[in-house]
């Protein structure tokens, strides 16, 4: 880090509650004219004029734009954007076989991305394995390469952000692992490990569909099913690092078996590994994943029911959200919703049979977020370090 | 209303965001010290001067205490309190077949209290009732019957707060009844018209056991199985006004009908009225709910079971509401507590049994709410609505 990064971060990192409200409103909305944001923020002008100088000085914000932000003419409404090579991000994404990275800019514009496979899910293995793939997303960064000020990292399972420790971590086998310790030895920015799904869910409120809706949910389908949930300003964290574990709500039936070893939760009807046992079962012989979605597609009748069977479980999933919190909108994600219309009658049909009352109006909406969503996720983890 | 109301009420609404947390700090933990109100604001102590200054002039904070919270001698510590009697609120919880009442200060302190059976849900007829409770809450008031400036109602349903339309209560049987706007032609006075759970929550969070901590949540259990959360500073509204639904998680067999209609509900085992159900069913002639407590007491086997398999669907909803949001503490409440015995061995089992990872470190704590404490969480919400 040079002295004038340092000066960005130590400024972000020190800002009053009012001045952070004015550059999370910068960075989200770029360009936006000062009367917007002090209508967003819900602070006077001059406050936001007061936040704004030390944040162009610093070179994290511009103001001389010169044009109003829809380009309409008229009195110059004074437009701000955020700088977005002010600051570099990198972000990570740990999967069981593979580390996806990127490198962003401050909006989470990817501008380098790398994808490695895992040979081991030994912690040092895997440190080494993240620190390399840092390196090489730096190299073709060119001069930005000095502005790389924070690395996030996400792992599935119960992570503990402020400490950086994995605390548990089925797919990897990790239990206790000091992540965040373990890079900083190596690695020269601020480091933020945080859970896959909860950096997913930053990343839709500040830079995705999330971003303007006062509450919404995530539901990622795949290898697991998980959610991260926006509600009061705010991703719910969990007091205890644990939260959003709508894959292991006891939904199903007692007799079938979870990965975690309970009876009964969406995961073990509605994981991937589950439908595909689903379907192996049936047919009397080991069928691989890629078998089991064309056998779905052509019709055959038990590979048809494995993949609406897990529908029907996630559609009860997402009505126990909504009934519980009554979010805004509902985000469906994750690798599975590249099949989504394997599962989307059945669950559209439970969902619609167990929201409850206005609770309904929520929105869904089906996203794929590529790998690289959710190394974007990471970097977004990371820069809400800077600012929060 | 008088003026010296209304400038207090006027500048409760006005305040700026950091003035109005200087407020409820007060309000929630009076006496404290200027220091300890800057340091759980996060605001400069010249920031907390600026902002109880005018909250003197009107007579809702004292800064004329003279002595150390603690009572410690040394260097006066410049403690402030709230003035309880400054405001006084009415909160009313609408039951089923009864008004319940209270006329408290702004601490929710009860000072009068009022119950009166309710011989229809005729909006008309609940209205008056309403109305009629709310003259005989002032009566014994004195001189403070000036200084009631808002009241509170309470109903278990859907409850949009913001227009104060009861949009659908399943147990009044109402649909759209604009209850606030009847309210408001008889009564002089803010009216807030809030869900019933929804109200104890924030009575809690402000003046109960939710203080202090990060998030929570509320489990009721008894006639209908409610809950209400608490997260990141607020209560969880849900964006279409429904939110705590918790009785209407589909956890339970799609052979058990809801009273709602639907398959699976918790509350089609877990409701009271399921309870008593079940133990007519088994002993083939109506039983009522005395007779089934009694009978579980005595080690009936069909009431032992309507109750432990009652217990065990509520641990089931309580470790998916922990699961999915993480709370620090779960307060069961509900008039279903006082026999909390018969419920509490499977329910403790089931929770233990479905909640995930460190998420179980959240305390479960059983707090036996009256039907009074219903009636000062309305009161709460009315307050809530003059400070926010
Ligand atoms: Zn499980
Ligand atoms: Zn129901």
């Amino acid at each position: 880090m040079n002295d004038e990064l340092r000066t960005r971060t130590a400024l972000l990192g020190s800002s009053s509650e009012a001045a952070t409200r004015v550059f999370t409103t910068i960075l989200t909305r770029s360009p936006i004219s000062r009367i917007d944001v002090a209508r967003l923020t819900g602070l006077s002008q001059a406050a936001v004029t007061k936040a704004v100088t030390p944040l162009v000085a610093a070179g994290l914000v511009d103001d001389s734009l010169g044009v109003t932000p829809t380009g309409l003419p008229g009195r110059p409404a004074n437009p701000v954007a955020v700088v977005p090579d002010a600051v570099i991000a990198l972000g990570i994404k740990v999967n069981v076989d593979e580390l996806i990275g990127v490198a962003t800019d401050l909006t989470t514009r990817i501008i380098a991305s790398d994808r490695v496979p895992l040979a081991s899910h030994d912690p040092v293995a895997v440190v080494d394995a993240i620190v390399g793939m840092c390196a090489r997303l730096q190299e073709p960064l060119g001069d930005l390469r000095s502005s790389v000020a924070c690395i996030g990292v996400s792992v599935s399972g119960d992570v503990d952000t402020a400490t950086g420790v994995v605390r548990d971590s089925a797919i990897m086998g990790w239990h206790g692992v000091e992540l965040a310790a373990a890079l900083r030895e190596h690695l020269d920015a601020a480091i933020v490990v945080d859970n896959d799904v909860r950096a997913l869910t930053i990343g839709e409120h500040w830079f995705g569909v999330g971003l303007g809706t006062s509450s919404f949910g995530i539901v990622t389908i795949g290898r697991g099913i998980g959610s991260g949930l926006h509600l009061n300003g705010e991703v719910v964290e969990g007091a205890y690092g644990v939260a959003g574990e709508i894959g292991h709500l006891p939904l199903t039936s007692p007799d079938r078996i979870c990965a975690c070893g309970r009876r009964g939760c969406v995961e073990a009807v509605a994981a991937t590994s589950a439908i595909v046992a689903a379907v192996s079962a049936a047919h009397g012989r080991p069928v691989a994943v890629e078998e089991a979605v064309a056998l779905a597609h052509a019709g055959d009748p038990a590979a048809v029911e494995a993949f609406g069977e897990a529908g029907a479980v996630i559609g009860l999933a997402i009505a126990s959200l909504v009934n519980m919190v009554g979010p805004e909108l509902v985000i469906i994600g994750g690798e599975g919703v590249v099949e989504f219309g394997l599962f989307e009658e059945r669950l559209r049909a439970s969902y619609a049979e167990h929201v409850f009352g206005s609770a309904g109006d929520c929105r869904i909406v089906v996203r794929p977020h590529t790998f690289e969503d959710w190394a974007r996720g990471a970097a977004a983890s990371a820069i809400r370090s800077l600012v929060l």
